[in-house]
């Protein structure tokens, strides 16, 4: 297989010709498949069923059907503790998903700003520092809340820490979005140097909080996981306590949309918050907190429920990885990961062909996730990225998917060396 | 039994070494009885267990287990659509309690205005007008986006709509919390003239919202319910379509905490809800929202289920009220009105004589709601209203707490017309 850069005009022909004989086969079986959002498969779900066998809501002799215990419940409070490395004061259990505990965090800055600081909403200007690629809905909150988002390019051990170091400097820089494990999409977990570099920043503003979105903090793939080094353990040591707030949730440990979420922060952030919640709820959901401490009973518990998830998402990244070498490989027109936990893959096409790539697949009825979507605004500048969530489809259909992907990277890309492309 | 306001000073000297006796009496049993707040008592939590028994989460093919479908499943769309007499569009489920759906409504209001208007933020001053005696977690939340709040006082039909017109020509005030049925703490139903008012009101604020809070919608105690006229209906005759807004949730159904709550409005306010929404949450809670499907099959099952509610509230208020009317009727130092439905009992005593009333209960074992709580920033001016919550404690001890308040109302009412309270 020789690189398509080096080509000449005829040989790319040919082999267009070649690619759009197999891309109009694949078209027309008229396939309806998704590798748009990291979704568990139904094999997955299934997984979790005995979660609600649970009978008996009652704890420390509390009725924990009724009313009350607005930061959660003791033992749910520390099963989280326990699987964050932090204790029990720095844990609240929020809602059915951390996407809520972040929007509303960023809300509460918004109108009554950080610990007694100034509200976001009172000041000209309010930034934040986005690593892209990254996660659209960490994007779609910002944008929400009209603050401005600055990418800083991921490296293969975080975000580019030279960058995020001189855009601090500036005071009207709150804060930073990361997925530091797993990262989405590229499931690159940072290096100790990077978390040590985070958390001994000193930014200008005083209110400056880092969301450290663990979505995938025990998400393995494979036996032995990537290893995070624990930003509480940093913080302290640089006078940082108060910097970042953590969250995770259940959602892809049991059901998405009704699983809970958790917190993790500094005591003085944790009052910070509950000042908030204390207006917005009476408690999140008591029973369903209950239900997952009988169902996974301690950490090791969590540990053995993801080594079955685990062995189900295995071979789908896998499958996606082989047809990604064996198709693209050599070829010089693309680029990837090889994560080894997280939902997702993240694909680097030539410039110009991500979001053609995405029309040919949506034509031969792929969905991929919206391209340019792993940037603030929607905007990938190089048109370059895709993201891959290999989860939610069937093996058999996942493996006619990233064929139709790796097919349809092929053609933009070809289109694009023959300068066919329109736009 | 004479009136306390016409007795002589030795007769209240007499009375009062009397009822000192009993109270020393209920002191001595060293009690620990909750009246505070309005808590389901544990046989009621019971009434719904057979909730849980649902094992099968999809709907139309749709797994609900998975993410997605962010307004809520349509067959639990459709059974609250059917409860509150509006269309399926007209609903969007919400997070396990109805606070947090008002709460966010109004962070909404704040940070992004409504339906395109100024945000709240933006504006000088913002003003809401609260009908007293009320419920201080709607006081809470305006409090906390520093909203003022402007008391109109109750009449048993609802809020003095005379009072509510004349404050509604000011543009500075944007809204109105509203208990319409039952309403905590009196358990009045707004009249038909009322509702027909508040629905034909014209604002000078163009962004002006009611949060129609409808809480007890279908929490009758007796067979025969009040009956709510349906603002929806009024408010399209006077071009008011967008001036509500309504909420209810299933926390007094079934489970506090873990039910689910609904809000009701013009397609225009769901549309402008859902933009936030699509920020905030991918769903909330499916599966819960199935389980309360195949518990209640239709709204002729709620009525059902709140028919074996009824059976157990009702014996506790009779019980209160009785109390009342035994110890404090023709004394001419209380009112109270018999609700209906609901879950609180308003007991208006003598001027300056409510918050003695709360300590002599406190000292004795009995927590009420605290006493001003039903008034803006925690302040009744006249210090008289005392908000009797029956629903939580076992008949036994409730009969007991009942007493104890009598006698505690006695006594502070003796104290203060005998000139020895010393505030």
């Amino acid at each position: 297989m020789s690189a398509y850069t080096t080509m000449t005009r005829e040989e790319l022909l040919a082999e267009k010709t070649a690619l759009q004989e197999r891309y109009d086969a694949y078209k027309a079986m008229g396939l309806k498949l998704d590798m748009s959002r990291g979704k568990p498969g139904k094999d997955q779900l299934d997984l979790s069923m005995a979660l609600l066998d649970d009978t008996d809501y009652v704890e420390d002799g509390i009725d924990l059907r009724n009313y009350g215990i607005l930061d959660g419940i003791p033992s749910c409070k520390k099963l989280f503790a326990d699987l964050l490395e932090v204790e029990p004061e720095n844990i609240l259990l929020g809602p059915n998903a951390s996407l809520s505990l972040m929007f509303d965090y960023i809300a509460q800055c918004y109108s009554h700003g950080v610990c007694g600081s100034t509200p976001w909403s009172k000041l000209p200007k309010v930034k934040f520092i986005c690593p892209v690629p990254g996660y659209d809905r960490h994007f779609t909150i910002l944008e929400y809340f009209n603050i401005e988002m600055i990418s800083v390019p991921m490296t293969m051990e975080g975000p580019d820490m030279d960058a995020v170091e001189a855009l601090i400097q500036d005071e009207s820089v709150k804060g930073m979005f990361c997925v530091p494990k797993y990262s989405n999409p590229q499931g690159i977990t940072y290096s100790d140097a990077v978390v040590t570099r985070i958390g001994s920043m000193k930014p200008a503003a005083k209110d400056f909080r880092i969301i450290w979105d663990n979505a995938y903090c025990i998400h393995e793939i494979y036996d032995e996981g990537d290893r995070l080094l624990d930003i509480f353990d940093v913080l302290p040591l640089h006078g940082n306590d108060d910097m970042v707030i953590e969250v995770c949730s259940t959602s892809k440990m049991t059901f998405p949309g009704a699983g809970i979420s958790a917190l993790a922060a500094s005591e003085r952030n944790i009052a910070d918050i509950k000042k908030r919640l204390n207006c917005q709820t009476i408690s999140y959901d008591k029973m369903n907190q209950h239900r997952h401490v009988r169902f996974f009973k301690d950490v090791e518990g969590i540990k053995a429920h993801m080594k079955k998830h685990a062995a189900i998402l295995r071979p789908k990244f896998e499958m996606v990885l082989e047809h990604l070498e064996n198709e693209l490989g050599g070829k010089e027109i693309a680029s990837w990961i090889k994560p080894r936990g997280g939902y997702f893959i993240s694909l680097d096409v030539m410039n110009g062909c991500a979001k053609r790539t995405g029309e040919l697949c949506k034509e031969a009825g792929v969905t991929l996730t919206t391209v340019g979507a792993t940037y603030p605004y929607g905007l990938d500048p190089n048109d370059s990225n895709i993201r891959i969530a290999p989860s939610l489809p069937p093996v058999a259909e996942l493996d006619l998917a990233a064929q139709i992907l790796c097919v349809s990277v092929k053609l933009a890309c070809i289109e694009k060396l023959l300068g066919e492309q329109t736009a």
